[in-house]
This record gives C-alpha cells, sequence and structure tokens, in this order.
C-alpha cells in the first residue's frame, strides 16, 4: 500500500523524486489548485521552464502525454496520467505582492511563492531562482482574439488527479494554493503520492 | 540628434539602461523579432518575468501603456510607444535545441539564446539564468479553445517600432532574432536607440 501525503490547505512542502518514480497530484475536495515546481536533484540550476515546454508542445494545454521540459530542453516529467485536461503554466505562483495587488481588503498571505521559497530554501534554491510554476488544476483560459487572461476556479472534482513521471532525478515543491480566485475563494488541502 | 544602432542578423548585444531612459526597439524591414531581455543593474538576480507580468496585466498581449515585471514584482519597463501592438511573451530564446527540435534539416544555429548567454556573460549574467524573453513583434496567437499556439511571421512593417521607458538602472539583452519560423524564414537586423 501507498501511503497519500496531505499538504495542508496555503501550504507548501519539497521532496526528492527519483528518476523513473511517478508523482500523483490529487485535489481532494475538488476546485482546488497545486503549484508544481522540480529542479535537477544535481544541479538545482537547472529547473522547469514554462517558455520551452510551450514552445516544444506547441500548446498552453498540457495534459497526457505531453513533456515538462528545463530551461537547459531536457525532459524533466512526462505527464503519465491527467482526469482534468487543464492546467495553467503562465503564472508564476502567487506571493505577498500578488496579494497586496488583487486582494487589497484581505490579510496578506506569503502565498505559494513564500510556501516554495521555504520549503526549498534546505535544497539551496533561492526565492529569486522560482520560475513560472506548472500550476496543476488551475484554469486560466485566455482569449483567442484579445489575449486576456482569467483565473477561474478549477474543473477538477473531489479525487481527481494528475500524474507525472521524472525523468531525471529531482527535488520537486508543491503546493496546495493560498490565492481566492484560483480556487473558488476557499483553501483546500492537496494529496499526493509516490509510486 | 540621437544615434542609431544596428544589431546585425542574427546578431545579439547588450547594454546598461539607466533609469528614466527609453529604449526604442526598431524592425527597419519589416517581420522581424527582436528578444529583450531585462535584468537589475544592482543586482542581476532580479530579472524580468512573464509570469508576473501576465499575472498583473491579466493579457498575454502587451501594449502600451503596459509594465513589465521583475521575478520580485517590480516594474522594470513600461511600453511608452508601439506601432505594432502584437509581441510575445510566452517563449524561450531560440537556442540550437530549438533548431534540433524545429528545424532537423537545416544547419543548427545557438540562435538567440546563444547569442544573449555571450553578451550577458560580461555582466555575470549565466545562460542558466535567461528565462522567458519579451519578443518584440513575435506573433504567436493562441487558440482560446484549443490552447494551440502557432509561430507566425510578425505583423510589423518596415520602421515599426516599440519603445520602453526604463523604471530602475537595467541590463538589456536584446537581439535580431535567428529562427526562421519566427520572421517569415528570412533573417533582418533589428535597430535600437537610446532617448
Amino acid at each position: 500500500m501507498i501511503d497519500t501525503v496531505v499538504i495542508p490547505e496555503r501550504s507548501g512542502t519539497a521532496f526528492k523524486l527519483d528518476k523513473g518514480a511517478t508523482l500523483t497530484v490529487i485535489d481532494p475536495r475538488g476546485e482546488q489548485v497545486a503549484d508544481l515546481l522540480a529542479f535537477n536533484a544535481e544541479d538545482v540550476r537547472e529547473v522547469i521552464s514554462s517558455g520551452r515546454t510551450l514552445d516544444y508542445a506547441e500548446t498552453i494545454r498540457l495534459t497526457l502525454g505531453n513533456k515538462l521540459y528545463s530551461n537547459r530542453s531536457r525532459v524533466m516529467l512526462t505527464i503519465v496520467g491527467d482526469t482534468v485536461g487543464c492546467h495553467d503554466f503562465l503564472l508564476t505562483p502567487c506571493s505577498i505582492d500578488t496579494f497586496l495587488h488583487f486582494y487589497p481588503d484581505l490579510p496578506p498571505h506569503r502565498g505559494c511563492f513564500g510556501n516554495l521559497a521555504e520549503a526549498l530554501a534546505p535544497y539551496d534554491i533561492a526565492p529569486d531562482a522560482i520560475p513560472i510554476a506548472f500550476n496543476c488544476f488551475m484554469n486560466v483560459p485566455v482569449d483567442g482574439q484579445t489575449g486576456k487572461l482569467k483565473v477561474l476556479p478549477p474543473l477538477s472534482k473531489a479525487g481527481d488527479s494528475i500524474a507525472l513521471r521524472a525523468e531525471m532525478d529531482l527535488i520537486i515543491g508543491l503546493t496546495a494554493c493560498s490565492a481566492p480566485d484560483s480556487n473558488g475563494g476557499t483553501f483546500k488541502p492537496i494529496h499526493y503520492r509516490i509510486d
């Protein structure tokens, strides 16, 4: 039996993921977002790259079969399961600045950015090195005519998941998102397991 | 009289841009792309961020009046002139890996990535620190339904330009793009001036 790990609401974690292992990110209650980062465990200057990935995939809608590339154009992760088919790879993790910008009336929160920065610090990954995350379940439609984007509630239902196989030894950062807009105004945990 | 500087075809350069100065990037022949990077001149770990910028602007189509943010959520540049209105901020600079992927039958070229890496090296900016560039004049429509993106010839005509005012002291990297798809299959120079 494989244990499922709980990431409590508005928090984050980091862990090693060996080459060949599969990380399954689960939305246990539905309509929650998990920001995912990946770094080469042997050299953390190699990092997941939205720009490389979108270029090679020729789409902003990544799903089953798509590969997530590093800034060195190497495959870090392959999506091997996806019950949702709607994720975001355009936006950086929410941060205290995001809260001040979008939610001036709410108490500011360090957000996924702050949670990732703390979780990744033991791996010698500095906050400035946090790039655009692969935002599991995040629903960011783009208007093809105007280019305008919106952050809408995720399409994920309780129990939905995305599975990613590591193609190199990785350090993963993963959160249960803290921003009201990305999860329909509620804060919920994220589960994950490694097979 | 302000001198115009020529960036020869398939090459790149880097230079300091003082706070308050305006950089005008000119497409002298039309249908050419210039990849633009910006770093805080006082601390090059602060770098232009597509993810922050798209999040705050709520659009992927940046033009007159939009601000380009750093990874620390500070404004680096403001777009103060734009005769085209179509630029890309999704894709990383073309590189030798891009050429091997998209143009397997052409002689590979180090691309904008290699040109930027060489130009930025004297400023202690490593290749791994090159993020998604603001790709002036690059025409990357996204299908709002499917998410698919295409790289089409730029909409810029000969003499078109975009002007950006520096909101902090910056190091700028700038290229005349090397990838056939981004400029309709031809290679042309880019001009710029600083006012």
